[in-house]
């Protein structure tokens, strides 16, 4: 994702004492994996970390040692008045700033975050050669990352809610003969005036198209008689909603009708077993097994979920062989789907929190199959 | 830049032997540079290099065979239909794919991208046990992209002619007392009516805002007799296009007139000047020596301009000490600029093709000091 998303509309930073503990938890993962220091240069764990938006700036750990938010010229005065949590410190030359730094404090084994560009890690590892071992280090983030506070449920539990505002404007005003692209148009416009934005590039497939799980919206007409998929998200204060539809524009075939009735089946039964302690297989194996029942495996190529958050793709994946537990404040997608090729296809996706003893439905979009 | 926006509205990939063009040369380079092989996997080098527009995919080239480009099933029937330079080949386990490879053909030094992630340069070093030595390659595909095409430069000159169509009808409808965010919402909705989208993410600031120069668009209205920055691009068949005017909301003071008229003397001596077999630094120089003699050296922090391409930053750019040296077929920005914290600033920013004795300049939306 572009940090260029992020900035595309105000959002309010949480309180000060939000973006201390996330910092704080970091610092602990830091000292338990024996990482005499962690950088943290991507915009969105820079973001996570601090709250401060800005295209540029490191974020410092170091055990023992207060953080330091390193910027350039442009954001120094903005990251004085806006970051109470963390010394600021201007971002020069990377090795004059850490060269010194690094050798001074005796740094062995050094922490940065695999997702960022390669060359961006070689010039961290030039500008401290006396560094012995370079780990990546940004699993222990999105390890953090993946269990939300209870303001960023509050801020999940309000994008999504807007995600079904959305999509019940948007069914209002589709009408047969519209081209997918044409909808895809009519979506985003709803989604500039009821949000800060489309949280991705929405999925609109008509007809056989549903097929395809990655369909990109073409001048295709949607028919009388065929069906919509819709894969659509919002983006309010930064958090983002993930949801799909499928719809029929007159009464679908035997067969449809009888796979919608599957991925629904999947998508209810996924949802009730979710709760803290299970792992994220177990609850992909609960899905998978109704549509392997039903004939369609091959028919579900994909996993069952994902988490949510800043980002449209975090951690957890609720997938086949994930071990993963979950934990209560998690957030996630389920979204069983069956794909004919050349017959069409259904998804069912709603978003969730796990709660200790199951799970809070933040959509609220109906899902029983509806003819239009 | 997500791989998402590329996709947003169909774009047509040109002919096929744009694509193998590109390839040959590229290969040229490899052979040149005595790499073994070289793997192509970042989402822009990869469209750039083939038009195929995937979330996944690698491209192989390696002296003396026919390149091969692999990718998942999801792609695999599209990628045979559209990709006629290139063997397609399903892409699996990197290790499987690449290992015994590697080994049979006795790969000592292979290129990658350092803009790729770091994990994902890890994963294919652990692919290949038998790579003795692995180099970023990055910049000969940089270097082949600064460059473009005649079917590449009409694209552009496409998408700027309707960046500046866009301009006239914003002003049209700009009125004192709408806000930063009500401006960038009129601009974002002109910008998807005539093109397929935002090439970036726009700057609108007002007043003293306009001394920001990578400020936010906010919710401060636009007062009668203030200045008013946009810094705005819209795509074109995968194309952008990049301009800032200045405009004034009743007449400037001395001192804002003042810095007008040198950024505008800067922005146009410099464009004079620009011709290949000049470097980039010469350029730089030309607008930095007319900002240094009014006496504003110090407040014109960023380099003259940059090229533009499919991403809105490429090579080369316009900085002071870059020794690059300008070929015809380049295109970029020439964007000086005076900003002055608490009062205000000007930017002024046309795009430009390089040619043998001089440059076509792109933009055609006037400069002259605009009183509205």
């Amino acid at each position: 994702m572009s940090p260029e998303i992020l900035f595309s509309k105000p959002t309010t930073p949480f309180p000060s004492e939000e973006y201390a503990k996330r910092i704080e938890r970091l610092s602990k993962t830091v000292v338990r994996n024996k990482l005499d220091a962690l950088f943290v240069l991507t915009d969105l764990n820079r973001l996570y970390l601090t709250g401060f938006a800005a295209s540029n700036g490191i974020l410092l750990l170091e055990p023992g040692e207060e953080p330091v938010f390193y910027t350039d010229f442009r954001y120094l005065e903005m990251a004085r008045t806006q970051i109470g949590f963390a010394r600021i410190a201007k971002l020069t030359d990377l090795k004059k700033t850490f060269g010194p730094l690094a050798k001074r404090r005796k740094w062995r084994k050094v922490g940065y975050e695999g997702s960022l560009a390669c060359a961006r890690v070689t010039g961290l590892k030039e500008a401290m050669p006396t560094v012995e071992e370079w780990v990546d280090a940004e699993k222990h983030i999105m390890d953090l990352r993946a269990v939300k506070s209870p303001r960023e449920q509050a801020a999940l539990r309000c994008a999504v809610h807007t995600g079904d505002i959305v999509f019940e404007n948007l069914l209002e005003e589709i009408e047969p003969g519209m081209t997918e692209w044409e909808i895809r148009g009519l979506l985003r416009e709803l989604t500039d005036a009821f949000s800060q934005g489309e949280a991705f590039d929405c999925i609109i497939a008509v007809g056989s198209n549903a097929s395809k799980c990655h369909h990109h919206p073409s001048l295709r007409p949607l028919k009388p008689g065929q069906e919509l998929l819709v894969d659509m998200g919002v983006r309010v204060e930064g958090y983002l909603s993930d949801m799909t539809r499928t719809v029929f524009y007159g009464k679908p075939s035997r067969k449809l009708a009888g796979i919608y009735k599957t991925v629904l089946e999947a998508n209810r039964k996924a949802i009730r077993a979710i709760r803290a302690g299970k792992t994220c297989g177990e609850i992909d194996a609960v899905a998978r097994k109704i549509i392997q029942k039903s004939g369609h495996a091959r028919h579900f190529g994909h996993g069952l979920g994902h988490g949510v958050g800043i980002e449209i793709h975090e951690q957890p994946r609720l997938a086949a062989k994930n071990t993963t537990v979950l934990k209560p404040g998690m957030v996630l997608t389920v979204e069983p789907g069956i794909y004919i090729p050349g017959v069409g296809g259904v998804r069912i996706e709603d978003m969730i929190i796990v709660r200790p003893n199951g799970c809070e439905v933040l959509t609220t979009t109906p899902k029983e199959l509806l003819v239009l």
